[in-house]
């Protein structure tokens, strides 16, 4: 009798980060105070009483206990395309837009679209664990490109130039980038989005922390805007932005050429996302515009406060920080991030992912997801990074 | 400049047969009265109403907007372990049970788990068509179990132990069966477990339509109360019983040592389930039982009608009928199924997925999803058969 054996290629497959650094937490025995855990990317605040209203009412009716469309409700994906078009100032489509369970599951379909196993894609490195665990598990080989912390975490043109020689599928960009918070200069997406073009490679765009930046400030790329949209996936997610991680919804834009490919993958991996908060979201995205504002400044709020404290962490440095986090140094070179975190955690009771969770050559670094942290819980934040000798 | 390119191995993927099917009813013009939609195995009736209470409930609860474990919410896990363990006389463990989006995304994730591009998967045909689409997607070689009407489209054994030699990863049976109805006897489910256990062979259980035959009648088979059960994934679906697809619920049992692997697949694909359709469902596991019993007895009824009225259907014969569906043998063997399914629709306004949609050599058949006609449409249905010269 032979024992029934676990897909190889799921078994080398890296575990779920935050899953894996919240055990180090157990650890803590609370003589710091109390836990702070700055691991996930969760929104610190409940959704709007309206949306939970909406919520409530569509959960409540037999209708939305139906199936529903493959791609989507309707009126979320015309509520989208109008949404992502009046930002982008262009004219996407509602037959290129796929409602998700959120944005993992729209990287997953997105690649499943554009790769196969043993094809290759480019992602710059640090990258979001979970993009390179799902690359993983398909089979697709991941190029690195690595993005330094002398040019901000932002990706090189040149050097993309030269890894995009030879069978590539496509170049993955996050922006504003987990784990930096980089917020890549619309210049440096286009050149990006035009290299891709020129190669005839698709640009997966994961812009989950879009909503975070202050967009009146910055002059908007024009990839969606432009005939580059035709080699492009947007994928988005609704989790951050209206705070309902809970519900799985999310969203890709793609060209409307990909939708029957698109289709066959939602099919067999969800049929539908949820469609109780599918039609609360549409009902969302064009009426919570002041509620979604109002977060965004608390969220600049914080990073200005932590920006301030941080002068009082011996040794620590930001070296990137923006929509959601903060990529910190720390100052102990003889030692790797893990080791650091573990510490950290266990004996401070301060979590945060070290970075050779995002990629190779992040021993130094750490990711702060500070959101959730209070102002006076951001003012004690750095007396809790100093470790006993 | 080159064009991006789709993934081949998606590009070969049959589009869901469903949407396909669905296109055939707009020539369709009403003459023969309204349409018999027997396509999808959607429930016909909604939840209950104290179902859809603890729905909206929950979902108007902050708690359930945050993220989620991603095995899924102790309390459904521990009321799905107790609910298979009675089932099955067993003693199944939450650690080996995860909740999904569905049984299409537990059943892609099964597959992820056991099998890797190129390697091999028996599949009983016909087929439920999403299963082949997912091990088609993912680059996973199928080897079909052909299943005969003369057998009463039960897997033969003998024939399963020639198919098995040689690198197969894992057998599939969907037992009751879709497209046929079929449901396996107990001692054919167990040898064919045997055998995947001599074989070192992985068995995945699709049981999505076990609440609807009368198990009163029927002892349960053992593979979940043997040692067997540490090579079995079994799969479901709490969209039919609970009549919930728009939920996206269903859930995995697994050996706990598969749980790390799980997880991982699980994390990248979702992250979590719809926390608020979770929580909800735990409740109406345990307290449901009668309504489900009763929509089970209503099904039971149809399908009583349904072989009555079937007389009068001239040349047309069931060649099986159970839980979901029945599998008829259309009267025209000069003509392939899809036509005939084509022609039926787009004249007569009844839709049937054409046996073709489900494998090969299944030019003669037609699934029929009954459960939404009322007992008037029943006593029509046979009329509506007739094809015009």
């Amino acid at each position: 009798v032979k024992s029934a054996g676990v897909n190889p290629l799921l078994v080398s497959v890296a575990s779920p980060a935050i899953v894996e650094a919240r055990a180090w937490l157990a650890a803590y025995e609370g003589e710091r105070g109390p836990v702070f855990d700055l691991s996930q990317a969760a929104p610190p605040y409940p959704p709007s009483q309206e949306l939970l209203d909406r919520l409530a009412c569509a959960a409540a009716d037999p209708e939305f206990s139906r199936y529903g469309p493959v791609a989507g409700e309707t009126c979320l994906r015309e509520a989208y395309a109008d949404h992502v078009s009046k930002l982008y100032g262009t004219d996407l489509l509602p037959s290129g837009i796929s409602i998700t369970a959120g944005c993992n599951q729209a990287f997953m379909i997105a690649m499943m679209c554009v790769a196969g196993p043993g094809d290759t894609v480019i992602l710059p490195a640090p990258w979001y664990f979970n993009h390179k665990m799902t690359l993983d598990m398909l089979g697709i080989r991941t190029r690195p490109l690595q993005c330094l912390p002398e040019n901000n975490f932002i990706p090189d043109l040149k050097e993309l130039e030269v890894l995009i020689r030879g069978n590539v599928r496509a170049v993955v960009l996050t922006t504003p980038n987990n784990p930096t918070g980089a917020n890549y200069p619309p210049a440096v997406i286009e050149a990006i989005s035009k290299s891709c073009q020129k190669s005839g490679v698709w640009l997966i765009l994961d812009e989950t922390y879009r909503d975070f930046i202050d967009d009146s400030s910055v002059a908007p790329h024009n990839v969606f805007a432009s005939e580059r949209r035709h080699a492009t996936i947007g994928i988005y997610s609704f989790s951050k932005s209206l705070a309902i991680p809970g519900f799985r919804l999310g969203a890709m834009t793609y060209p409307p050429a990909l939708a029957e490919n698109v289709i066959k993958v939602q099919d067999c991996m969800q049929i539908c996302a949820v469609r109780a908060g599918q039609v609360a979201v549409a009902w969302a995205l064009t009426n919570l515009y002041d509620w979604r504002r109002e977060k965004q400044a608390s969220f600049e709020e914080k990073r200005r406060q932590l920006c301030l404290e941080w002068a009082a962490a011996e040794g620590w440095t930001i070296d990137s920080i923006g929509a959601y986090f903060a990529y910190v140094r720390h100052p102990f070179p003889q030692m790797d991030a893990v080791a650091v975190a573990k510490r950290i955690a266990s004996e401070n009771g301060v979590l945060m992912i070290p970075g050779p969770f995002f990629g190779p050559h992040q021993e130094r670094h750490l990711r702060l997801s500070f959101g959730g942290l209070s102002a006076d819980e951001l003012q004690n934040m750095t007396s809790r990074l100093a470790m006993q000798a």
